[in-house]
Parts: C-alpha cells; sequence; structure tokens
C-alpha cells in the first residue's frame, strides 16, 4: 500500500493554505475578544457519555468511538464541542452571572457530513451563557454575520426558524423521539402529502398547522404576517414569532450585505437546539457555511440548565473561499559564521521581516514567502538589496 | 456516573489559561516565521501504518486505533506530528531545496507518557529537510532555544546526544531491533553490571566501548576529550564527535542562561532519530521540555529518504509555566438600543479594546477580563469612565 495515502474526506492543509487559515483563525478569535468572549480548549477526546450528552442520534453516528486503556470505557473523538462547552460553563465556571466563551479546536466525523467532502474540521464558534432574553440570540447572529464579513464574504443568506413553534403546534402529543426526527425529516423536505399522512395522529387543529409550517418559509415580514394569520394560538408560537419578529428588526439594521429569511419547518440538522435557529448559507456552497441557535437544556445533564446560545462553523471551508494572500516577502542571507551578519539577521527578524538562511549553497523553495531581497556584505556592514 | 467526569490524564484549558496558550502559540509561530518556516496542518487521523511509518515501537503502544467505517481499515489518532510532517515533504511537497515547515496541533497519547500527567499535548515544531550539515541542526537548536525564551524560561539545560556513535561501537554486529532497544534501556539507565552481561555477545573493544560511554556524560569539552581517547576509531564515531563539536561551539555562542552538557548514552526516548540528537530541560520539569534531533530515514517509507533535522514541544506544559498575564481590561456598555451607543461600541472594538454589552442587567463574569470601566451617556455622546 502507499503508506502517503490518506483515508477518505481527510486530507493535509499544506503551507500557504495553512498559513490563510492561521490567519483567519486569529482575526476571528480577536473579534470575539472584542466582545469579550473568553478563550476555552476542551480535550479531542472524553468519555463517549458525556459527549453525546443531550444531543441527538446524529451526533452519536458521526463520533469516532474508541477504548480507553486506562479505563475499559468508550472514549468518543469529538464531533462537535458545543456540548463540551456547555459541560465547562455549567460545572467547571459555575457562575451565576451571564458567561461569553469562544473556542476553535480540531472535530471529526465518522462519516462525512451530507454536502460535504471532508471529514476533518477546524471548529471556531461562540456561545452565551445564562441570558434567556433575546438580546443575547441577536449577539450570537452579529457575531456570526462579524466573522463571515472577516472572511471578505460579500454576500450571506440567513435563515431564521424557531423549535417553539413546532412545540406550540404539537403542544405535547407526540413524544417519542423517532416520531419527533420522522416529522423534522418530512417538514424538511416539504413532502406535504407523506407529512399529511404523519398528521392523521393529531387532531385536526395541529394537523393543519403543520401542513401550514411547510408553506411558512421566505421573506421575514411576509412569513411573520402569515404565520401569524395561520398558526393556532399558543403560548409557545406566540413567543417564538415576538421572538424571531425582534430578531429581525435587529438585523435589519445590520451593515453589510445580508439577506434575512425564515423558514418554519427547518428544525432537521440542530442538533440539540431549542428557540430560536440560524444557518448562514453563501452562494459557493450547498451546506450552510455556519449554523447556531439556542439551546437551553443542554448543561442540565451536567448538573444546571443554563439559558445557551451561540454558532460555530469550520474554519477550514471558511478559509478555502477566501483568496490567497500574496506571498510574504523575504530575504535570502548566506549561510557564514559572521557575527555582524548573525547581529543583522537578528534585528531584521525583531523587526518583522522573514530571513532565510542558505544552508549548503541548497536553493530555498517555498509556497508561502517570496524571496524578493538578500543580505549583501558592503566595506564592513551587510545591506538588504534587492534580488 | 457524572457526566462532567473527564478520563484519566485528560483536561479542560479553562479561561486565561487558555489565552495564555493562544498568545504563546501566536508568539512562537511568528518566530517560526521570522526564519521562513511554512506552515502545515495534517490531519489528526490517518491510516496507523501511515503514522507508525519508518518509528519505534514506543509510538505504537501509544497510538489510539479507531476503526475507519469507510474503509473498515484502522486509523490512528496521532501521537505525534513529526512522521505526518515528514510524509508532507516527502510526498506531497517533493521539492529538490532546502523545505522549513512548522506546525502546532493536537495529540493524543493512549497512555500517559512517562514523566507527564497528560495524554493531550499541544504539540508544536519545526522541522528542516533537505540539508544534511550541521548548519540545519544548529538552526533546529537555535530556534528550539529561542522558543523556550519566548516563553520566558530564564534558565535551560540543553543535553546533546548522537545516534552515530552507538552505531560506530555497534558496527552492524547487532541487528535485531529488540536487542537495540533492550541496550538503549541499559545505556539510558546506565545499569553497568547488566551491560556488562548483555555486551558478553560483543568483541571485547566494542563491549569496552559500550561501558565507556555510560560514562561520558557531563559539560561538553570534558566529555568530548574523553571520547575521542576512550572510544574506538571508527568513521561514524569520528563524524559524530567533530559533528557534536561544531554544534557545541556554536550554540555556546548563543545569547541567554543555557547549561549545555553531553550525554552520548543518552539514546532513549528518540523515537526515530538518527545522527545528532539534544534534550532541553528546565529547573521545573522532571522530563524534558523540548526534544529534537535528525531523522534522516523517515522520509523513505513515503518514497524519498531526505535528510531532516527538528524539534517539537507540548505548548500546553510549555505555558503551565509560564506566570498567567493580567487580566485584559475592558469596557461594560448598557443593552439599549441607542445608534450613537452601537457606533461607539463598535469604534471602540475596531481600536481594540474589548466592550462587553450587559445583558438582561446580569452581572458579567470573566476570568479573563477585568471591567474598569463603563460607557456612560452625557448629554448627546457616550464616554468611556473609569468605574
Amino acid at each position: 500500500m502507499n503508506r502517503w495515502l490518506l483515508p477518505e474526506d481527510i486530507a493535509d492543509v499544506l503551507p500557504a493554505e495553512a498559513r490563510k487559515v492561521e490567519t483567519l483563525r486569529r482575526a476571528i478569535l480577536d473579534l470575539y475578544q472584542s466582545y469579550g468572549y473568553e478563550l476555552v480548549a476542551p480535550p479531542i477526546l472524553e468519555f463517549l457519555d458525556s459527549l453525546l450528552t443531550g444531543t441527538g442520534s446524529d451526533l452519536n453516528l458521526q463520533t469516532f468511538k474508541l477504548v480507553d486503556q486506562l479505563s475499559g470505557r468508550t472514549l468518543g473523538l469529538r464531533a462537535d464541542m458545543t456540548p463540551q462547552v456547555a459541560r465547562i460553563d455549567a460545572h467547571l465556571l459555575n457562575r451565576e452571572g451571564v458567561t461569553r466563551l469562544c473556542y476553535a479546536g480540531s472535530i471529526a466525523h465518522a462519516r462525512t457530513p451530507v454536502g460535504s467532502s471532508a471529514r476533518e474540521e477546524l471548529q471556531i464558534g461562540a456561545e452565551i451563557y445564562g441570558c434567556a432574553t433575546w438580546e443575547a440570540d441577536f449577539e450570537a447572529i452579529s457575531l456570526l454575520l462579524k466573522t463571515l464579513s472577516v472572511a471578505q464574504l460579500s454576500k450571506v443568506y440567513l435563515d431564521l426558524s424557531h423549535a417553539g413553534v413546532l412545540e406550540g403546534i404539537l403542544d405535547g402529543q407526540v413524544t417519542a423521539k423517532s416520531d419527533i426526527e420522522a416529522l423534522y425529516t418530512l417538514l424538511q423536505s416539504k413532502d406535504r402529502s407523506r407529512l399529511a399522512i404523519w398528521a392523521q395522529r393529531l387532531p385536526a387543529k395541529s394537523a393543519d398547522a403543520l401542513m401550514a409550517l411547510t408553506e411558512l418559509n421566505g421573506p421575514c415580514a411576509q412569513v411573520l404576517a402569515n404565520a401569524k394569520k395561520t398558526l393556532p394560538k399558543h403560548k409557545l408560537i406566540d413567543e417564538a414569532l415576538a421572538h424571531l419578529e425582534m430578531l429581525v428588526l435587529a438585523t435589519a439594521a445590520f451593515s453589510g450585505d445580508v439577506e434575512l429569511s425564515i423558514d418554519l419547518a427547518d428544525l432537521r440538522g440542530y442538533q440539540y437546539h431549542s428557540g430560536v435557529m440560524f444557518a448562514a448559507y453563501v452562494d459557493q456552497l450547498p451546506q450552510p457555511i455556519a449554523r447556531g441557535g439556542r439551546y437551553d437544556h443542554v448543561g442540565q445533564a451536567f448538573g444546571r440548565s443554563r439559558p445557551a446560545t451561540g454558532f460555530s462553523m469550520d474554519l477550514l471551508t471558511l478559509a478555502s473561499l477566501a483568496p490567497l494572500a500574496q506571498r510574504k516577502p523575504a530575504i535570502v542571507a548566506p549561510w557564514i559564521d559572521d557575527a555582524l551578519l548573525t547581529s543583522k539577521i537578528g534585528e531584521l527578524r525583531l523587526a518583522g521581516e522573514v530571513v532565510i538562511q542558505v544552508m549548503a549553497g541548497d536553493p530555498v523553495e517555498s509556497a508561502e514567502y517570496l524571496c524578493d531581497r538578500e543580505l549583501v556584505k558592503q566595506a564592513s556592514s551587510w545591506e538588504v538589496k534587492k534580488k
């Protein structure tokens, strides 16, 4: 076998591209810092039970399992950092006030996610704990949009939904997890004929509302107006629509080319979300570039149920959409034993220059640097000259 | 079970500490960039065969194994990125000239390494390919020492060794891998009585040289002088000692508090090294803080045997030795709908300030930021005031 072969949908990030990822990573983490988000770094491996706590069955299928020699128990290689960060908030920090956390780290999927061609991602994201009101959701959405603008994505489509609408329609009449998941799939695909059959188990009013959901998508103002007309009166539904209305109003003021829409039947793919949910799309990708929303109940299994909202995305995908930066200019220097040269090189490097010493007369090859200058000996000093 | 429990020797990196790691990570990668190292990011998972290519049996025991659902084959969660980076040089970049690569990423160990209490590390390192001469080894050593000085480690002990010395003594008379590994252990522990028994399989001259090795450790000049006197004449040994002499001379000029020594019997723990090998120690740790050396043969299995030298270390351990930075000052702002406030906050954030908006009147709690100022409404503007 060829030992350089990599597993399917697993790849190296090579020079120039890796630098682009690193530059973007720093800019995005700096953005989160400017909002007061604290950085955390959970481990790549945990007990499987902890990783899957409060999440759906999708995440279980997507998680690589392995055996811990020290405990004999099953570990998971994380496929999502969000539950880990919720664990940190609930159990380790254990604060009463609002806590903002951000993170960037490798995750892996046992199966290639739909619409993707990569099983490994560099997940970057931000979460707010301890605030149940719409302001936290709005800050998450703003930060998501600003992240995309740091990556120079000019045109973004933001799709909103809200778990409260369906919850209000079902009103506790369907509880089996498998039934709910089947319903999500039917709603997502807008398969009205099969949805009608599924809905026969419900009273006519609820069934009609379910059918109406499949048409409640499109421009925000129109969808919200139609939803108020066609959906039944229910505290959860009213709250959800009011919540969405606040967010739409606030987000409309956001500068940049963002097209907002609502799809009240889009609930699938949100592994553990409650409340408002959102996904950002760009023209270059079939799947969302970023996804987020509220997931108030996740911390419960870790001992404290705190309000929580946030978002995450794959930095490798994000970087792949950005143009390659110009190669960084560099200075070439000979490798000779000369104290003046050594100190000159040290100075240049400290001043932010890249200085590459030529070893054994070999050519310098680089995808990341452009050697456009060289250090040349002049009488008693070393000077930088154009090559 | 408590779902917040983590597996043995696996831990979260919490706020403030995680920022310290991030700050150090950037400073170190910037240092490598100033030397012209290109950044690469190999995947965390690979086929086990590829990960272990050219390495010793230690790495196999240390590697977590899992099954790839897509291929049915065994994958490894990397316990070391060095062989991956060698693969990138040998197979993907496929250059003729000198190539400098650096990397930073998560690795995991199935068993806790001796002297450590962590099975997960953030490995950071740099490698030079295509240069067989001592200059490359010296650049690796310099960069290692500069890395430690970026981390503000004031006192460093650098221990040098060279695989060529033992190779010359054995002169092809012992080839079984298990015999060599047993010998490494005996030499490392300086167990002279058992070493004498082991050495009975060799001619008297070689056996005497092996016994002499156990005493060839200490200050460089003295060890090199003794080695020349006591070790047999052999091309490999002469070359190794000359190589070490060059490095000692060059490194002596290195500014900073570095104590150099040589231990010619220290060959264990270098998984796949040939040629010169080095380990850096600090007072705070029993195990080396960083380790490196030459490993010219690793690329062979990937199709091209290129000269290679470099080093790596665990950034989490390195950061744990550095003092916590002061909390970053931050400005608190109210959450109200006011266009002037929004634009003032945006300006401050762009200017590098941290501005935290208070949600639903909840207190802001943070280990990373110190809220020492607030935005206050003055007539028709918002001003930053001391709290």
